[in-house]
């Protein structure tokens, strides 16, 4: 029940972009992606919705053909099968949260 | 889509507990609730899934009759039905998110 950030894993994406998975349990998942400067989410979808927070940084989001800049407080709902992308502005941090959760993220 | 950070509407709990509903969408719903040091989230329980993430601040939480002391970037899962509360050590905010979303916290 309780998921300590001390205690997780920084799994390295590459091309600038890391990942922590948090508290999940089968019904929700919640992930952090940290984002260099210039780099790219390249724009994909999944049957997952999916909330994404911005914890900190600028980005540049496309959901669903609308492009818009978020800063840390916004946030974005993508419902199932919305093709989204990202580009980093500034360096930040995204809190990224799945219902239900992405088994493709948990080790294999 | 795009929920911005300074559209919301900050909703006084009284008690020293701010809330601030962010992007919802029947799925999922999420939640800034801001607390001053000392303020308590009673116990309480509710059939939906519930993540809490410590966006700042630090917090004694009870989830399931376990009690332990949260941080930033330390997260929470909370079941259906489980009773969990918290008691604010030093001031902060929780983001919390819920599936499905919380139509209690809508306006009427």
């Amino acid at each position: 029940m309780f998921v300590y950030a001390k205690d997780r894993t920084i799994e390295d994406l590459g091309s600038g972009v890391t990942r922590k998975v948090l508290a999940h349990d089968g019904g929700l998942m919640q992930v952090e992606v940290n984002f260099e400067a210039g780099a790219v989410g390249p724009m994909h979808s999944h049957p997952h919705e999916q909330l994404t927070y911005v914890l900190s940084g600028e980005f540049e989001f496309t959901i669903g053909g609308e492009t818009r800049i978020v800063r840390a407080g916004d946030t974005m709902y993508k419902k199932s099968g919305v093709p989204h992308g990202c580009r980093c502005l500034k360096q930040g941090v995204l809190l990224d949260t799945f219902t239900p959760q992405r088994d493709d993220y948990l080790p294999k």
